[in-house]
């Protein structure tokens, strides 16, 4: 039996490009002599599909699309992700679910039943969990069929229903599929592999995995599919971020135990430059957009935002504002022209002295003499938002926010100034990690000026402001945070390791407070294991300092 | 045997404050007379703790607060809410528990078994069910104590586990005890007298509910806490939106059964107005401010906001501040220096023109001539946004955020110009609601001038601009967002109901392209019981238009 897998960005929502781009592929697959094609977890509607999965109508256009679908499967057979209703009047509405179709006809249904409700996942808010299981015959082979958590839990005792393959298993089947929608971290790729290998070795079965690629908003795919053989060795790796359509033969991997020449690992810093462009890129073509603007400071945020918009969407797309200040060195001015001229984007300079000053004076008797402050360096920030948003309601740009991570978490930023954009490009990226970045895009050659990497790190919004006023040495900030952030660890667990008690707590307390901020920011694109955005949803007006 | 519900408002994390506040109430109960005290749930942490629950020291925090709370109970028993570690390594970390206390010892554990998880509600992230019921024994009498939703499922099948009432009533409790965080919507009170009655009819059992009252954040919590006797008939409604402490005999409810005098009950718009002065004072009063801004126009969103604001902070604590622009009508700002006369708040009047030349003349040359359009009208929006801004970073005022729920959905608004804000007041109260809002502040004399309310919506960012110039009046614009947002109907189902097809397109297109904007506005206070924010969970870049 050929087996093809097909790995696609869909678009959430958008049932005809999704169908046709279905139908295509199983024309494909057919051409290149598969006999089963399969496609990824909720692939007729994009995942996530969120509260859209609330709407009837929404259940009834995926199922239209199944339909549509199933008339060309008349040749070969097709797996295919979508959501089903859950016809008893008990439970959520709906299953996630795939459907096996052959000769045109829906054969077989699989239902999801590890429904992950944790992070990013809120699966439990619309699926009901399947209880019951059966493998699937097809040409003299017994598949048992899968979607993507039900093979995750291999490790630990599952939460509600016994684990779906030591139920599939009774019936001896002969090859395990899973189709998934799992989203792309930079440490997930491993992980992956390994659970994957795991369960080929655990029912010492191969294993084809389809994945999705693309992005959707925030959340990103980074396609990866995988086959193992039943001795858990990998037997094929497909394209990371970029949609790919592979044909493998059963009976090969079943007998041939030849090791797969496995291509180097892409490094953290490669994939979350990869799956940034991609982001960038989705964003924009999913929303009908081309043309994107950022303001350009001359530090080293901006620039790899502005680096990253430029491959994503090609430098004659991308416009960079430079705004600069009367705080504003000259050197930043320089470094950001060197910038747009080592990129070749657009750019114009649009001094904001004359609206700062304006503000002033309109405020002057309201402020009745009370002296410079924050006040003052939020007016500055959110003057120039005014123009970057001023440019893209003139020219239909779309604006780029240039926050990272280490700033949205302690809030170090103007809420409605530097904090505007319709996509966080590097909000889930800390500042150490941007360094790093900004080295891997200069790999070849010096793109980003190194004036913007080696200076101190400045807002520039007072005279001589340095980012280290405020706050501690990045190196020793992030460490604090990736502790707090992705290790959910608590004061006491981090002061334990050996960090400032006052600094750490210092620290928290920002990124507590900053709560209310972060609330407001533009969806982050997601490259760690745990970003700001739907995968932390933490309470505004609480407390707690952890 | 006396039972007291103490129906109170916690705040979320603060251990401190929530704790000394139980056991004052332990002592307050104990004076009266009390054998029993209830409290709610979560009581010791607050609810919604999102992912504080994620943290181990936040649960080692629950567990240290609970046991400081044991030693006061000596003299009476109690029952208290809080998250409790799932002992077992399987399934979620964490129950949604409470604990019964007697004699200073932890004597019983009770846990939730059906946990929501839609709308607002997350609790599967979270919690692991409960899957064991059992009675607790006190002073000869048996409770069957149940956490919240646990006695919701009354007329449909359970989820995942039997109904937990279904297995108490096995062991033939004397009484039900349910202990609630239940938010508010001015359609849940009705459905909460209603399911609490259905229960204690169907298990033939008295049911004492008690809730909690308060906001956290968006989440406002009603209180309205309940007791029933064993034929369902209502014999105590609590306050509602203040704390309250009771003490009932359980002898009398299951032996007296006279009819108890309900009081009138709350119209929606009254529930709503106090509702929403609640959720501005929590707001405050828990993230330790006092001030409040907010730009006040002459129409009616900013005067019913600002309305509220000094009901809520007292008029002293309000700074309205009116930003005239060439296109504002004299009436306008008259009509805005009646409403700040007849509260009597601070107001500052700051016009916006020499700001939105600057901004003209910055942005001249990158812009080449091209027309005036929507452009400069949000400039002029974001240099409002920008001064109150200023004025909320100089002063220490918060900014209350004026957008009301029928511009929310339509995008009708600047992001980072009047969608500024820290909370959003009226965004979930549309348009035709907040004119009977008015009304109703209006009940007594004429504290909003009667001019906003009659005078045709408009924003005034060019000549003659009136909201119907853009959007179909409200009275049909609300209609068609209620059957989408609340009814979550799709085009086909609203057009059926005979509203205009390329009208109801249009609408629907906005509500969808609007949700970049709504993903960046403040926390919205909920009132409905399908408000934006948390509850309503939509994807940015999705194509469907439902």
């Amino acid at each position: 039996m050929k087996i093809a897998l097909a790995q696609l960005n869909y678009h959430i929502g958008n049932f005809e490009a999704n169908t046709q781009k279905i139908i295509d592929h199983i024309k494909l697959a057919e051409d290149k002599g598969a006999d089963l094609v399969v496609f990824a977890e909720l692939a007729i509607c994009g995942y996530p599909p969120r509260d859209f999965l609330e709407f009837e109508e929404f259940i009834s256009f995926c199922e239209a699309a199944a339909l549509e679908i199933a008339t060309h499967c008349t040749k070969i057979a097709c797996i295919v992700g979508l959501p089903v209703k859950n016809q008893v009047l008990q439970g959520k509405d709906l299953y996630n679910a795939a459907y096996f179709i052959e000769n045109g006809e829906i054969k077989a249904i699989a239902k999801k039943a590890l429904l992950p409700t944790y992070d990013i996942f809120d699966e439990y808010r619309y699926f009901e969990p399947s209880r019951t299981f059966s493998c699937i015959e097809f040409k003299g082979k017994k598949i048992a069929l899968t979607i993507c958590e039900d093979l995750w839990n291999i490790n630990d005792n599952p939460l509600y229903v016994s684990n779906p393959m030591d139920e599939l298993i009774k019936e001896e089947p002969d090859v395990m599929i899973n189709i998934a929608a799992s989203p792309f971290s930079y440490t997930h790729d491993d992980e992956r592999i390994k659970v994957l290998s795991d369960n080929a070795k655990k029912y010492h079965l191969p294993v084809f995995y389809v994945n999705q690629v693309g992005a959707q908003t925030e959340i990103i795919f980074d396609g990866g599919s995988l086959v193992f053989d039943a001795d858990g060795a990998m037997k094929a790796e497909m394209k990371y971020f970029e949609e790919d359509l592979q044909v493998f033969d059963l009976e090969e991997i079943e007998n041939v135990r030849n090791k797969y020449p496995q291509p180097e690992r892409l490094t953290d810093i490669e994939q979350i430059h990869d799956a940034l462009v991609l982001g960038i890129q989705d964003y924009f073509k999913k929303s009908g957009f081309t043309k994107a603007v950022l303001g350009l400071s001359g530090g080293i945020d901006s620039a790899v935002v502005c680096a990253l918009a430029c491959r994503a969407l090609g430098a004659e797309n991308v416009m960079a504002v430079l705004m600069p200040s009367k705080f504003s060195s000259d050197h930043s001015v320089q470094d950001a022209i060197d910038l747009v001229n080592n990129f070749g984007c657009m750019h114009e300079i649009i001094p904001i002295a004359a609206v700062a000053s304006a503000f002033d004076s309109v405020l002057a008797q309201a402020f009745n003499g009370l002296p410079f402050n924050l006040t003052e360096e939020n007016i500055q920030a959110r003057t120039r938002g005014t123009i970057v948003m001023a440019m893209s309601n003139k020219f239909g740009y779309i604006l780029l926010n240039t926050s990272n991570k280490s700033e949205c978490a302690v809030g170090y930023g103007t809420l409605y100034g530097d904090m505007c954009g319709a996509i966080g490009v590097i909000g889930d990226v800390y500042k150490t990690q941007v360094f790093e970045l900004a080295k891997y895009i200069n790999n070849e050659r010096e793109l980003i000026p190194v004036n913007t990497i080696v200076k101190p790190p400045s807002a520039e919004l007072r005279p001589d402001q340095k980012d280290s006023d405020s706050l501690p040495e990045y190196d020793v900030l992030d460490k604090i945070l990736y502790h707090h952030i992705e290790e959910k660890q608590g004061s006491k667990s981090i002061i334990a390791k050996g960090f400032d008690e006052a600094l750490v707590q210092r620290i928290l307390k920002m990124v507590n407070i900053a709560e209310f901020k972060r609330y407001q920011t533009p969806p982050i694109l997601r490259v760690s294991p745990k970003a700001f955005g739907m995968g932390r949803r933490m309470p505004i007006v609480g407390k707690y300092m952890a």
